[in-house]
């Protein structure tokens, strides 16, 4: 009586117990090969996000969705792996640089990444505004890449926490998504499943972020760097600033003409500073002595990014598509931008066409917002602060009202904030 | 977008907040057209388990699963109409003598029943016992029946609450049964929506009752009387006792033979004492004058039973179904029966065949449990306590298994415990 079991499990949860070993294992198989309904799972969704679930339980339950599916042997790569992993912000387009500047380095990187959904970007969405290149590779090519170029950026395959993939998309409609314990074995199993030896979590925190508070942030830190310890992988967690977007701008095509800049050395102080110190801690992670700055500078990563693109059949010399549209918004007054608020930017860029509200929904690669102004700036009345880029003008509309008191200009200079809040290994 | 909006209730639900008038409506009308999904509404129904409702969302919510179908019109018929509404305990045959007993002192009563599931019987399979009898009929056939006869006991029909029927099936699966606002909401949709002008409810409190604890029966009770108000029937509850089993019998034909003997003007004296309160409850709030007891000794209760019967195809004097096989259960010592627990008796019962597990499985009209002691009797060491009654032999160790530890048999005298409890207007 399968139902019965899953009645069991649900009321034991929503009584307020610890779920057993053998609950947890059973009702994520169970779930899998379709034995207990999504109806069911909601319900049991819905009291772990309310009743919480043990550190035991959590590191089970990230187990049994590891187990759901095939975890991906890397041994016939020489190098050692190392991965990052984003919670997901405003402008966070570091995957662009970071991976082949790891792989400058002499770690291998192999990324298996989504699309966006909402506000935030997706890395395969901003990747496929290059011209030619594909998400999807096979294992053997993914493997054969990962050992011939260092770094790869793809699409995770089916095989990969299968229970993950259904849990993921019941939560997104159930009003289940804010719970730490299954955001944190969502994004564990995933990793855990690629194979990576080490893994860096960018955890951030602010407007833009999906965690609004440091406390949460952090909490969420510790479960998922407990759990990849649990599993063998090294791994570490920044806390980093997401109340503004990070860079000059949030889109595809316009993200990745940013990373190209970093790539060339030079690019904005923010994306830099986190891109370094993000490779900074894959390399130690991976065990590999070397400084990422080096190989930003003599055009060792550029090399590599070229390599990666090309080996899945991108030009990385094609010209960037552009939005048909432009709209600059420009400052009402005279002053210092104090404050720029990320997930409005996010939303704005969304509704310009850079992102999708459904999963089947295609994007624009050249919409999105590009920033004339950080917060700290001091910025004229009169002078553009943003420029809206869409490939249909009656997008602007929608994105402004997305923009509606989304900045200040105040008279006192800004107190610098740290883009690294915090590092927890 | 129906999704976003039905993520937007249950995420104000889940987050402690009361929904509003307008949300509930929204919610209850798609979830019955099927724009908001079974794993949306599981985690809303969790989340209002957890969370719980205000009295003014769950009158709203009631008000909206009535209006998701028809509500009876019984304006045509001339008598006052009153039912009564069990929560249900094991035993609890009272709806058989109590419907004919009310229509025989001039009252009218429209009797929309189901049937059972779990440890609990459910009156028309009860009724279903008598040869020929059928439970469903067309509201043409009803509303004459009322006339003509005064009472009716027959099938809901899928037009009364929608909403209920698929909530309380969705319910049923998803480990979101205990909950008080949903309990309440549920029988008093469909007891509104019967159109009947009074109600009587009677509400168990004990381990053979859904609700083990006086203080939770009790509230049931009061959001289910304020509720029944709210749209106009008058409603008053009783809060019974059901730590051990009504009369001296569970099972479908066992419970009809009971039945018989109460309305002959015998019977268990728990059994007519429930009866008689419950019928003068009902009297009183549909303004009727009458003692019940003359109905019962005089007769006319069993003639309006017969004509009851037979309305609705069933022979009243034909044989009832007994079970092949039968099995005695002895005291082990001497002394006095100080417990029998109402549950296990239930649970025994229903492994006999007399209950279903799944809505679809047949049920045995002839088998159930026969108690040849009540707690507060004396036994002695030998003679038969319970006869366990089965088509299949095999059943009979399952059965046993469940009264392990159903009685105890202790040296001194047990002080009378009142069968009702409290009475709530």
């Amino acid at each position: 009586m399968p139902e019965q079991d899953a009645v069991d499990v649900i009321i034991a949860k929503r009584d307020g117990a610890a779920l057993s070993d053998e609950q947890i294992d059973w009702v994520i198989a169970a779930y899998t090969r379709g034995d207990v309904a999504d109806e069911q799972m909601a319900a049991l969704a819905m009291a772990i996000l309310l009743n919480g679930m043990t550190d035991a339980e959590t590191a089970r339950w990230t187990a049994a969705m590891i187990a759901s599916g095939e975890r991906l042997d890397l041994s016939a790569v020489t190098r050692p792996t190392v991965d990052k992993h984003s919670t997901g912000g405003v402008g966070d387009k570091i995957t662009l640089p970071l991976a082949p500047l790891v792989a400058a380095c002499g770690a291998a990187v192999p990324q298996l990444s989504g699309r966006g959904l909402g506000h935030t970007g997706g890395t395969l969405d901003k990747l496929e505004s290059i011209p030619g290149w594909r998400a999807s590779l096979t294992n053997a090519e993914f493997l054969a890449q990962l050992s011939d170029v260092g770094a790869v950026v793809c699409a995770a395959g089916d095989g990969l926490a299968p229970a993950d993939r259904k849990l993921y998309a019941l939560r997104d409609v159930t009003g289940t998504v804010e719970s730490i314990p299954l955001i944190a074995s969502s994004i564990m199993s995933k990793k855990i499943a690629e194979g990576s030896s080490a893994l860096v979590l960018d955890v951030k925190v602010g407007a833009g972020a999906f965690m609004k508070a440091a406390d949460s942030a952090r909490e969420l830190a510790q479960t998922m760097v407990a759990l990849g310890a649990a599993h063998g992988v090294r791994t570490v967690a920044l806390l980093t600033d997401m109340s503004t977007p990070l860079g000059l701008s949030a889109g595809n095509a316009l993200e990745v003409r940013e990373s190209l800049e970093v790539l060339a050395g030079g690019g904005p102080p923010d994306v830099v500073e986190l891109t370094l110190a993000l490779a900074r801690e894959m390399l130690s992670c991976a065990g590999v002595d070397a400084d990422p700055a080096d190989a930003l500078r003599d055009g060792r990563a550029m090399d590599v990014w070229r390599a990666m693109i090309a080996a899945q059949g991108g030009d990385p010399a094609a010209p960037l598509p552009t939005a048909r549209e432009t709209h600059v918004v420009t400052a009402a007054e005279t002053g210092v931008l104090t404050r720029l608020d990320a997930m409005a930017v996010g939303v704005a860029a969304w509704r310009l066409g850079a992102g999708r509200a459904r999963k089947e929904d295609p994007v624009s690669a050249g919409a999105g917002v590009v920033l004339h102004a950080k917060p700290g700036d001091a910025v004229r009345a009169g002078q553009p602060l943003l420029e809206l880029h869409a490939d249909d003008p009656a997008r602007f509309d929608r994105a402004l009202a997305a923009l509606d008191d989304a900045w200040d200009i105040g008279g006192a200079a800004l107190a610098p904030t740290p883009l690294i809040l915090d590092r927890i290994s």
